[in-house]
């Protein structure tokens, strides 16, 4: 079977996958209407193309807080790739790596900090964090973070609570036996949602700002107005994400939300997109409407479903050269 | 089989009451247009979610003219209980009790007033009303209400004739015999509908007004006019309805009606809605539209043909779940 | 089976009827978006139902032309009813004048004008024209109609050549041996549509003038220009009609093009509308957007199929009891 | 089979073709969006039909660029005509001879241009182009052309790479061994997409311009912008294009480019359009918003399946056919 488009990566996935695994990475909340949208947003937003504009030379790589990636596509963070794939999230930070673009790893990480870090040494890695109420317990994760050389850290807002999906219900998912969130059973079993704080506010990013030096992006913004709060609360990037449509059902879609975002922010900080990227057009619309980059969760999944660290490259080259194309074409 | 969504329960009472009651139930008048858009109309509206607000306390309680609820979701009235479980409407009273919310009974009841009162002493109830042509017929109606501790009178003005249901036509729908609108059995056959009176214009409700101290609630309003009106001739709440579909075909969406009527409403009155409400997220949506409470028709019936006042009980607590976690969701 | 709305005679007949009967009668030009447009467009159309109006007493009998008929549903002009029931219009004739209503024969009726006439003396009819290349065989045919005590002329306008029917292409359509066009044979055979003559223009209308006293309307007219060309040539009607989407696809669903033409016509003239009537409430959206009255062409059709001038009449009795609650119901 | 419209012939290619073949006739790029909103765009574009008006005489010619042609539709350059027929691009040109119209040979023949002008003599004829990034190619390819008689050069300019079709991809799409790409084979093996040259700008017309007498005519423009740098750099008409839907996925339709182009060119040049033409009354609308002419691709190459130049002549006929038809009908 060749492996043409993403959908041929999501078939792939459908088939091969665990069902329970699968209706895990594929869940939206309530009907998925949300996790939809952020798919058929896209095809609503048309280009303008332009002709006879020199392409033969397309320099695609770009910065994110001054690193450089090769292409403006990097990895969202999803929890337990050991779902997908043995090695987990090994191959992704090995996959991202090669492609050299930047892998946020999740909180829900079936590999530690520690084993990420060590399968592919250098890479470009931020780390996706929730507030716990256990703080102690966050500040020692941020702490692990930075010692281990990520360079960003990503705090989710849009989730005091589980949203709520229906099949994961139904299957009643849970991780299989062998399969842990390794990062913080030192501490506590995070799996209880239960363990995160409700009551975070917007007050909580001094605090994290005060545990560190790193840079803070601060994802799960989709409206003009925390996106002023969350420049004026001193952040250094957002990325504008409905977690898939996991959470709250029937909020704008993504690339929606990124227009009012990017206008309220005015080039202040740095301003990432996820949901609902298919395809490489889809990136040149992001970028155009003022994302600085994108990031593909599901997508991921897929790829790492398929063949592991392989097939995540796989995905990433095939979103490349798609990319790189559309620029092309649209002049 | 696990009941996660109102279409559970849905599935579950198509597949199990009779189709004759089923239809009844299910039906909508004409092409069944207005009853399939005081759904979708939900869907067409979006939220605006906000991140990183203390949402670890919160209190859904409300008061509707003056009487504390759990939460914003009443039991509609809807005819004939019985059809859908055998006990009938004694246990949606006790159902509505034990939720500590509203449960306005239908004057197509197969329970008497009595024995509404009777199964659930001290809940918040209010009653549903037709004028009759036989005024007297309504006037003792709404006294024996009164004398029972029925805290609100609903009068329903979409009903001068019965809306043209088609698949009601098909099986000559009727009571089965060994059932009765109990409430007007000593005075007169109620199931005709003829007896309704078609002459009844707004100078009539004081009349009703004339012949008790309780409020008056108008059901049926779909236009900022008509509200004017009602604020006008002194009632004290409208419910913004169309009464699921069943009487014109291709008004308005409920949801969208509500709009205009708050707007033109201006807080004189309260102002509720029914139609089309299956999710937690549409409650907080008619809520965020001005609605003071929402009240579910089908879906009430649903849980009683799933398991009587258990089952109604059941759906109300995922509705209050529900919409518990999409309040704490969209911030 | 229960005969509850038209779709169910549409369902009748299209089982009973010979294929090449029914297709000629569904037919609509090349892909038929037109002729499924004027149903679509009624279901764009919400009614702003109000409350609390004295429905007891409604007068559902309107005037056209000064001619009191029973209700605002005429029958439009449909050719070779003997297709749908062997007595053909003569039937059509006897159900319109027990209806009390206006019957428009068709030029391509099946049955001769006198036996038309005879059959139902003294029912309202008015007659439909074309102007053929030869002008004394229109002349003659306007005079008869007039001797026979048609009141009115309906001059179509929509077909200087026959539409794409791309069915009776495929069908070989024509009429079967036994049947013929009778008005015409002794003149001359006109299912050859090359009779009509495509030059016809505006100051025709003046020479048709010039043939009789009785009143001419205009059939076909979907702008406001040609509305206000009508009025100026005085006409006496107008009837806003697309030929049921059979003559050019993808122009405007009559009931959208009644809008513009009610404002152009300022109460000059009657304005009528044929097309996509299905629906009591149809009949009432046309009239609220300023029709006088409408015709009906397939479900009159389906009505003779079903029980010929009996079926005709069932037809007929279903739209006005729900054009009566539909009035009611939206107060 | 009757032939009964465009689609039928559509069908029989679809039937009668070897998939690949088929499939690289239907491809679009990606997920085939513009492809398909080429045609779509057409249904939302509605007539406004005048009446009464002398349709007894049409005159359905035009001229392009000076020579007449029999009616509005001319053949766009579209590859490897011997996939669909044996006679490839010889039965096209004499197809298009007969019927009197233009017919732009592409790049991709599989005919040579001397076979091609041989094969009907005196035909109107341009000639598509491609710059390669071997100019000496194109300059030998421009002036055969202009040797042979052909009278136009259409400059294609959507082309810096090939779209992304996956099916092609799927299918390993290539010629047989016994076809080829014969106009450069003397010189190169162009079927290898990479000798295009996606330098190619602006300037690069000036070059053109010097090197031949002929007109250019520029193709694959979309919007206002370009269609002004088009007048300004002296080219002679534009085409407005998408490449069928196979270059760039989500752009815009054809006919909705159309609209900007026209405002744009206010008549400096011709403007003409392909992409979505499926009937008569596509053309009519084309011509309504500014098309002077409009090109056909895949209704080509399915008449040529069909029965070779015979069957591209019943495609043309039936088009012409309903063409007047809207025309008359349309007023």
């Amino acid at each position: 079977m060749a492996m043409v488009c993403l959908s041929d990566f999501e078939a792939y996935a459908k088939k091969y996958l665990p069902k329970i695994a699968w209706d895990y990475f594929a869940a939206g909340a309530d009907d998925c209407n949300t996790r939809d949208e952020n798919i058929l947003a896209y095809k609503r937003i048309r280009f303008r193309p332009r002709m006879l504009r020199d392409v033969s030379m397309m320099d695609i790589r770009t910065k994110i807080l001054g690193t450089e990636i090769s292409f403006p596509v990097g990895i969202a963070p999803t929890g337990f790739h050991q779902l997908a794939w043995p090695d987990g999230e090994k191959s992704t930070a090995r996959a991202a790596k090669a492609m050299n673009t930047c892998y946020i790893a999740s909180s829900y990480s079936t590999c530690t900090l520690e084993e990420i870090s060590a399968s592919a040494p250098g890479g470009l890695r931020w780390f996706q964090l929730y507030i716990y109420r256990n703080r102690a317990a966050s500040q020692q994760l941020v702490q692990r973070a930075e010692a281990l050389g990520f360079q960003g850290l990503v705090l989710t807002t849009d989730v005091p609570y589980t949203g709520k999906r229906r099949d994961d219900i139904r299957n009643g998912f849970r991780l299989p036996p062998h399969m842990k969130v390794k990062n913080l059973e030192q501490d506590f079993e995070v799996c209880e949602m239960s363990v995160l704080d409700p009551s975070v506010t917007w007050n909580d990013i001094y605090w994290l700002r005060s545990l560190t030096h790193l840079p803070i992006i601060i994802k799960g913004i989709l409206t003009k107005e925390d996106a002023e709060l969350a420049v004026r609360h001193g952040v250094q990037g957002i990325v504008v994400s409905n977690h898939g449509g996991r959470q709250l059902d029937e909020g704008p879609a993504t690339v929606d939300a990124l227009v009012e975002v990017v206008e309220a922010v005015q080039g202040r900080v740095e301003v990432y997109l996820d949901g609902g990227i298919r395809k490489g057009s889809d990136v040149l619309k992001a970028l155009a409407l003022g994302a600085k980059c994108v990031f593909i969760g599901r997508p991921a999944l897929w790829g790492l479903a398929y063949k592991g660290e392989e097939g995540l490259q796989d995905v990433l080259r095939l979103l490349q050269d798609e990319f790189r194309l559309s620029m092309a074409l649209a002049g």
